[in-house]
């Protein structure tokens, strides 16, 4: 039996890391006169679906894929969230 | 009094728009193994705080920076989370 698992995750700088972008913005944003927006920092989210025999499997390889492939880990924090959208079961 | 909100803001490319960085973190993470990982779409998330008199005008402002800055009306969607971290009384 295979299920589908939709994951929402979050890459994040982490806090300790200056985010040039988010400064970009909230300079922008003060120009065009929000002056009460502070503290932007812009990271990733990305959305994909993960087939696998059970959640555990799921999110042993989505820990794989995100230090692997999706976040950097020397300045970025992760986090997910995986939903469960379809079980098929029968020979794959 | 003014209140001090944390926003939490998603954006995503509408579904019918082409994801081509989504399509070549799929094709790495098959190279890499993974092909029972599909539909990769790749969106940005950003934290800010603003701060107004009340949750209304925060949505109201929040829209708009959103409109204007921070996504492509276009080929974007974006929706947002809202929570309140402090309240401040007095003078400012």
């Amino acid at each position: 039996m295979q299920t589908k698992y939709l994951a929402k995750i979050f890459v994040t700088l982490r806090p300790s890391v200056l985010d040039p972008a988010g400064v970009a913005v909230q300079s922008g944003l003060q120009q065009m006169g929000y002056d009460n927006v502070e503290n932007v920092r812009i990271g990733k989210y990305i959305e994909l679906t993960i087939t696998t025999s059970d959640e555990t499997k799921a999110r042993q390889d989505l820990e794989r894929i995100c230090d692997q492939m999706l976040s950097n880990p020397v300045i970025e924090n992760y986090r997910f969230d995986l939903i469960e959208v379809e079980t098929q079961t029968g020979v794959f």
